[in-house]
């Protein structure tokens, strides 16, 4: 698929109540392992690096919560607008935001295609949208639809069966959705108000108002909307399974390490999400700190240094700076690698106690640091032969 | 509502083969807590005492498998049934073990009215399945309604747009339906191959070959359907969470200990759900047997007997006979009340010791054993006012 060549930016509306939900707290902001549903919209919009403003509609009521959400999560790109009493409203003034000269809210640079997406589908990913986004830039209009479950069925006036729809002609119309701007704009820009308090599909009021057929694209059954407990309890689960999933392989610069790293890489990948990235902890990187906020909870550092503890406290540090909410116990696996001629350990007993020391302090904080020491002539040239281990652990 | 005065059987089909989950097991046999999705819809209507057969249809390779669910979990009422290769014939061939004396199986009684739920709708509670078959006795046929969550729309034949749906006017067609036994065979028997193979609505076929129009039933959020993996997550979390929510309060026939049993009923089913039983622990009830199958976790044993363990050994090993998976653990309190004139405690020392290595030993088969020992003076009359306090616990 071709990159994207349009300025992509995205209105998420996060002003529904979630009265369904049954709570007193909008889905939205509810916690799925201690961080709000919608924050995780927004992470999922702000990976994608080609997308760039995207603004967030939330009820008057919940300005200040919306916004604590963006510094405590440290969400870059967002505006948080307010939202109108329905979702039309509300995402017609997410719209205005790149239209007009509002005087709360410095005006943006308009987009040639703007997603709309929801708040409380969290698992959206980049395939998906450079597919609506492609898709809009050229049908003018794009949203991705799903087969429907159940059977629909129309009810007549006496509460009786009129008819049932044939459900291979008809598809669930789900997020995201993709407009050119100048489409979707003017198409709120002409409906009526019985479309803005009673309407609930974008892509109809383009076909209506501005006689763009939206294309339809096929998506994947993650972007299930969030809309019942059950369906808060299926995202948590879905987190919790995302992070058991994934591993970063941090290696420093020096190719026999970076070398294990690779055949680590290599080996793992058929059965989990690996990241690999070959940096020195002592510097604070930036693609690390991403890394962390896509909630990766499982690390793996291999090393040749002779003070291992210095490395972890780096990552431990990070870690901790990066303030992702430890509910759930990261795991940082500390590789030592040590590749010599002589076949001794040439890590000391002494840094072995630090680091046991080391793992009982972190293990309070929720972080459990484990050790494993590879030990492998350098002559034979095959660093993954391990000629003895010794495991050291917390 | 009125009792239900119609003969009433169940049919459920479960032949499904659960691509959509993406797994290798029909996710009718998916096992939640341990115990197999298609058990806990079994089990559901089996509470029900009006229904009297419940049909189980499964794809001939899992005959077996049904049979030994059917055996391990104790289900009562059922008979397990060859499918055919779609739904429509599956459901057809449950309905005929009432109607054709078929060799493998005995001919069951021909109901007035028959269910056809989904074995992978596990939360089917009694009140929606009375309303359906009061309203199917009526109109011949009834079924459980939803509100759409999504829009649904119409694709073109390019893949665009064509129309959407007004949300409003369309709902969600869901399980349970119920029908006039002779209105849905008599259909069954009239419908063409095309609908046995592709068609999907039973209320559909009822209105196009018996002119029947079903009554539709707003349903609840929990009837929906099992078909997606997050969707097993979401209803493991619900069982989980009916789990920890349920508790059986046990007394002994003996006045004061049933009245404090009452009490704490009253004090307690404002926040969980309250099963209070008095009976004999030393009989082997079947209404207990029942609270064990309904999976409840949390148990609260009231007596005034001195011999404390010997009744809480009876619970154990009721618990142990009754097969429910211990994957979770099992929560016994042991409230020992003691009421007299003497502020000393009658329980001995030896009693307490006894206590501690049974819930020692039982801990290890997932079971928890707690104790509490309640001391009041018998002549204020006031069993509930507590003057003194132990806790003995694991």
């Amino acid at each position: 698929m071709e990159p994207v060549s349009a300025a992509v930016s995205a209105v998420l509306p996060a002003g529904g109540s979630g009265e369904r939900l049954g709570g007193a707290t909008p889905k939205q902001f509810c916690g799925l392992q201690g961080r709000p549903l919608v924050s995780y919209a927004v992470r999922a919009m702000e990976r994608v690096s080609w997308i760039s403003d995207i603004i967030v509609v939330v009820s008057p009521e919940n300005i200040e919560t919306m916004k604590s959400i963006v510094e405590k999560y440290g969400h870059k790109r967002v505006t948080v607008v307010k939202g109108g009493i329905t979702r039309h409203r509300s995402i017609f003034n997410g719209l205005k935001v790149f239209a007009e000269n509002q005087s709360s809210n410095r005006l943006l640079q308009k987009p040639e295609v703007v997603i709309i997406h929801d708040a409380v589908r969290p698992f959206v990913e980049e395939d998906i949208l450079l597919k609506v986004v492609t898709a809009a830039k050229e049908h003018g209009a794009a949203g991705a639809i799903r087969p429907l479950v159940s059977t629909v069925i129309a009810s007549g006036e006496d509460g009786c069966l009129d008819h049932s729809l044939e459900r291979a002609r008809y598809r669930a119309s789900e997020m995201p959705q993709a407009f050119l701007f100048d489409v979707i704009y003017e198409a709120y820009q002409q409906c009526t108000d019985h479309d803005l308090d009673y309407g609930t599909e974008c892509l109809h009021l383009a076909l209506k108002y501005c006689k763009t057929n939206a294309k339809l694209v096929e998506g994947t059954a993650d972007l299930w909307k969030v809309t019942y407990k059950r369906d808060l309890y299926a995202a948590e689960s879905i987190i919790k399974d995302n992070l058991s999933q994934q591993i970063c392989i941090i290696t420093d610069l020096k190719e026999a390490v970076a070398q294990v790293g690779f055949l680590l890489h290599e080996s793992l990948k058929s059965q989990v999400k690996v990241e690999a990235i070959s940096i020195s902890l002592r510097k604070n990187d930036s693609h690390l700190q991403n890394i962390f906020s896509g909630e990766c909870y499982n690390f793996l550092c291999i090393n040749d240094k002779e003070y291992a503890t210095e490395e972890i406290q780096q990552l431990v540090d990070m870690l901790e700076k990066s303030n992702i909410p430890l509910l759930y116990p990261v795991i940082l696996i500390l590789v030592h690698l040590s590749i010599s001629e002589n076949i001794s350990f040439s890590i000391g007993l002494e840094e072995l106690t630090k680091i046991k020391k080391f793992a009982r302090e972190v293990k309070k904080k929720n972080i459990l640091v484990y050790g494993l020491l590879i030990q492998c002539k350098e002559k034979k040239k095959k660093p993954l032969e391990t000629t003895r281990k010794r495991k050291y652990n917390a």
